[in-house]
């Protein structure tokens, strides 16, 4: 583990360009907002966008990065294969990576979940509630038995991803529904987070209790020291093989 | 679920024809002894091989699949993308998965699992055993509390999976190695089970106990008519919201 | 496997006959209702109550058992302490226990669960939507999406049990929450499904839903004929030990 | 979370005193050793023995205490319910909990547990190596693709827990069985490791890589201030009830 835990927030960037609606919400883009808390927090912090060249991931970039936070919701399929390879590897090697509300349908949170993602949506701005399901988990640090969002966009179950490793909420929708939104996985040596909430114009990461939970997150995902996975042909055994 | 379980038993079935110490072990392939095994137990097979058009894999063949078993080893990348799409496509909608030893490292199993499924390997022919960690579960139905397979290759951890949903069975080998031998997976409305055993030469799938675990598994992986899964855009509540 | 799967419908059937509201809903008390649902799946059933000798669950009704079925309310602290050794132990055996809605206080589950199983719960009559979150799961056979309770009683988490080994159902309630509704654990050799609607009063156990859930519980916990656990002392390695 | 984390070894604390051969190995008793290795990681470490006052484990002593280690063997019978009671309750509400080798048979574990955590053992100094199965796991911090015991007591499968919540490492041995080594579970608020290794006469608590682990370990079950979890009654909706 590095002393500084370096963070790198990755947004698509387009909507906030593209949208006034967006951009009077998030007028440096949503990377700024969510970039600034962990600043704060004490978080060495870089931001990364499509548009910049190889997306802002390069080699080097990664190679920089302990975890990585990824926001992307109407240009999923713009991301170069290549590039998802790329974290997709990383990911495996150790990188954490926390993936915002519609980041569920992005390259790389398919590839690693290995299923569709696909969930209900409804776009209503209806109030959610997200309960803590476990209370002990490093992430559910600082917060009550639930918050709530006062306005938001509904994804609903059946939420179709592997059982979470370690579910640490489920939220209670206005409209009738429920979702599992917060979802810890294990992938080689890396951590995963999915969270739910985010919206490009609902001001939802400007929320208290949403950037504790990221910030929770990035703590819980950063990368430890751990065994060399050097796996292959290992033709000489450990232990002597009498011929039976 | 239908009355009579219908397997396909899928092969790359190049070994056998191109190398004689294969042949010798099995004439007619290897998917003609678990195809046998598994007709004798009641159950509904046909087979399927790389070299046929479209693999064997037809949109048809699929439809009326209930379990697929998978074998391959030499040609995982002739395996052609389309193809993988489809049966996993199938198996997020509910067609069981039986994927065996050297499949691991087939596009659909990596697909699936969403990460390298690396792991070590050694060929000398030593000694496996295999043990049984959760007792009361269908897939260990008829063993005992261990079995062993006197030759065999040999796969060490670290097994660069997900966590399993369940473990069924952890594998000793004389050469100083454990590895995680029968996993379960839950993956959309599909249910995977990856088993360890099986070789091209060692007359692994003549074991008694190596196929009760396979007939316990299409059982254990059948379909069972759930919920249709219609994910998407749900513009209407199923309660009022009161806007706030 | 035994053919036929006999089935302990356990009932502490005290409300019953002491609240005219609950005998104007279950006559001759909720194990009755449960009891001919299943008879009419074909299982073979009986009933055991609270007040009869041993609780009616003497050793050679329980060694005659597949799966037992678990009501408690207002006397889980006149279940006696040996009763409860001798149940615990024949589900670590093997034997199946299907807990419903109260039974999350009994002293079996909590001694099955190992945490105090506590929840928060509300009676106002409100309206539960149970969400399905493993469509592929055979408790979830034969199901929508989701389903309806129009009046019951409120549980809300956190719900104080270990993560479950496979998690089928959600609730929705009007009121604000959300629970894990059903809940599968696998302990020694035995299945326990913890299913969380029904009430005294609502007329739950008629609804066909609910009793189609408990039947897929039946047959998903019904014993296989696994390896026996022999565990202790084994002075004899299987392989031998070279002195270093 | 409290800035020092507080620890306090438990140990039985008897053999040491009784066997010539214990006390050669650890002449000021086992927990001396892990509280001098802990202390030297900078936690703030006590010790507690079985036949002090409430075995040293008073109300204030636990409400001290972030994280308990346990060892125990020849004495668990002698360990008083009301005191398992306490320490059961200070895990739910946070404490960690670390359980060494024998202490699978503690009253605590098999209470937090459910099940009887009963095992195959055999005593002929053996040799054992111990696989990392979760490379990126904080627990495995700082080791290799796995480590050896050169002479130990085996353990093996079937193991009757539960299934880990997170599986770090499987060991071998050398008679030719396999064990789940390091077993992670969440109960209530608290965490839970189960460390297979030590013995009172192999000198396993002075190896490196041992107490690594068990450093580790303390630093993930280390409480975080996660929300109070008042449950029970709440007849107040937090959303409106319109009826039916």
């Amino acid at each position: 583990m590095t002393d500084v835990v370096r963070v790198t927030v990755w947004n698509e960037y387009r909507h906030e360009k593209s949208d006034k609606a967006v951009a009077d919400v998030y007028p440096n883009g949503m990377h700024e907002v969510i970039a600034s808390h962990l600043c704060a927090q004490g978080f060495q912090v870089r931001a990364a966008t499509l548009d910049e060249p190889e997306h802002g991931l390069t080699e080097d970039v990664l190679a920089q990065t302990d975890v990585l936070i990824w926001w992307g919701h109407m240009a999923h399929g713009e991301v170069r294969d290549e590039i998802v390879e790329r974290v997709h590897q990383r990911v495996l090697d150790g990188m954490g990576l926390i993936v915002l509300h519609s980041g569920h349908y992005s390259k790389i949170f398919k590839k690693l979940m290995g299923t569709s993602c696909a969930l209900r949506w409804r776009e209503m701005g209806e109030k959610e509630r997200i309960w803590v399901v476990d209370a002990g988990h490093p992430i559910a640090a600082g917060l009550e038995a639930y918050f709530e969002i006062p306005h938001t966009e509904m994804y609903g179950e059946m939420f179709d991803i592997p059982q979470p490793d370690e579910l640490v909420f489920i939220s209670w929708f206005q409209g009738g529904e429920v979702f599992r939104s917060g979802c810890c996985f294990h992938r080689g040596k890396g951590r995963i987070f999915y969270f739910r909430p985010g919206h490009e114009t609902f001001p939802i990461f400007y929320q208290r209790e949403v950037l504790q939970v990221i910030s929770n997150a990035v703590r819980w995902a950063t990368p430890v020291t751990g065994p060399k996975v050097e796996l292959g042909h290992y033709p000489t055994p450990l232990e002597p093989i009498a011929q039976g």
